[in-house]
C-alpha cells in the first residue's frame, strides 16, 4: 500500500530547517521612495556557490494528470535555489533535510498559499515542481555554473501526496 | 508647460540599452523534469558588483492619486536591479540610459503588460515604482552591502506620463 501525506501549511517556522518562505506575511515593511513603497528586504539566503553564479529563470510547470505520487527526490548541493510563483494558486512543495538520505518518513510537503516563494538551502532535498489543474509559471533564482549539480535518490516506497 | 512622454510596448530589443526583460515571450523553453516543466533559461544578467550579494525583497507600491510626474531620477552604479511583478496588471518603467547624465529628451516609458518582468543593468537612470490604482507587490533582486549605493538626478524641468 502506499503511505499518503498530507500537505502543512507554509510558515517560516516550519520551513527553517529546508531554506527560507519568500513572503510579505506579518513582516512590518520599511517605508521607501518618500513612502509610496513597502519594503520587505532580505528575504532569502541565495548561494552561487564558489564557481557560480546567480540566474533567473521562469519555469512553466505543466497541467497535472492523475493523482500526485512522488518516487524520487532530488538536491542540489552547491547552491540555493529559489521558486516564486507567478500565480496565486496554492500549490505543493516537497521537502526533506539536508543531509539526509531521504527515507519516507522524513518527507515533508507543504502548501503553499499561492503568494508565498520559497528559497531551498544547498543540499535540501526536494521533489521538482508539480503540476496544478493548468500551466502554472513559477520565477526560479539558482546557480549557473558550467559543472551541473543534481543527485537523485529513488525513494524504497512511492509516497502519494493527499492535497 | 510640463513635457508629456507616452509608453512604449516593452520589448527585449527597445529595452537592451537599460536590461533584460524577464518574460516567456515568444522563446521556447527547454523540457526538464521528465517534460513536466518548460525552463525559459538565464533570463537576466544579475551583479552583485565586488562587495555585495545578490537579495530578495518584496516591494509593495502603494496606490497612486493623481497624475505620474516625474521629477527625478535615480540608479545604482555597482549593482543590477530586477523587478519582476507579483500581479498582472500593466505598469510603466521610466528609464534612461547608463552613462548619461539625464536630461528630460533622454527618458523612456515602456509599459510592461504585467507579465514581463525586468533586470536594470548596473548605471541605468530609473525612476522608483510607480504606484497603480491598488497596492501591488513585485519581487526585487538586488545588491546587499554595507555601503549604499544611490545616487539622484533632479530633472531640469518635470515630465508627466501619459499613460
Amino acid at each position: 500500500m502506499t503511505r499518503k501525506l498530507k500537505p502543512e501549511p507554509l510558515t517560516a517556522a516550519a520551513f527553517a530547517p529546508f531554506g527560507d518562505v519568500i513572503e510579505t506575511g506579518h513582516r512590518r515593511p520599511e517605508p521607501i521612495n518618500h513612502g509610496s513603497t513597502g519594503k520587505y528586504a532580505d528575504l532569502a539566503l541565495l548561494e552561487a556557490g564558489p564557481d557560480g553564479r546567480l540566474g533567473v529563470h521562469i519555469y512553466r510547470s505543466m497541467p497535472r494528470a492523475g493523482p500526485l505520487v512522488i518516487r524520487e527526490l532530488e538536491r542540489h548541493v552547491l547552491g540555493s535555489q529559489a521558486f516564486i510563483p507567478l500565480h496565486s494558486r496554492p500549490f505543493p512543495l516537497v521537502v526533506a533535510a539536508p543531509g539526509t538520505e531521504p527515507a519516507p518518513g522524513d518527507v515533508r510537503v507543504f502548501l503553499s498559499n499561492g503568494r508565498q516563494g520559497i528559497n531551498l538551502k544547498p543540499g535540501t532535498w526536494h521533489h521538482p515542481l508539480l503540476g496544478l489543474e493548468a500551466a502554472a509559471d513559477y520565477l526560479v533564482i539558482e546557480r549557473i555554473a558550467a559543472q551541473p549539480d543534481c543527485e537523485t535518490r529513488a525513494l524504497p516506497e512511492p509516497l502519494l501526496i493527499a492535497l
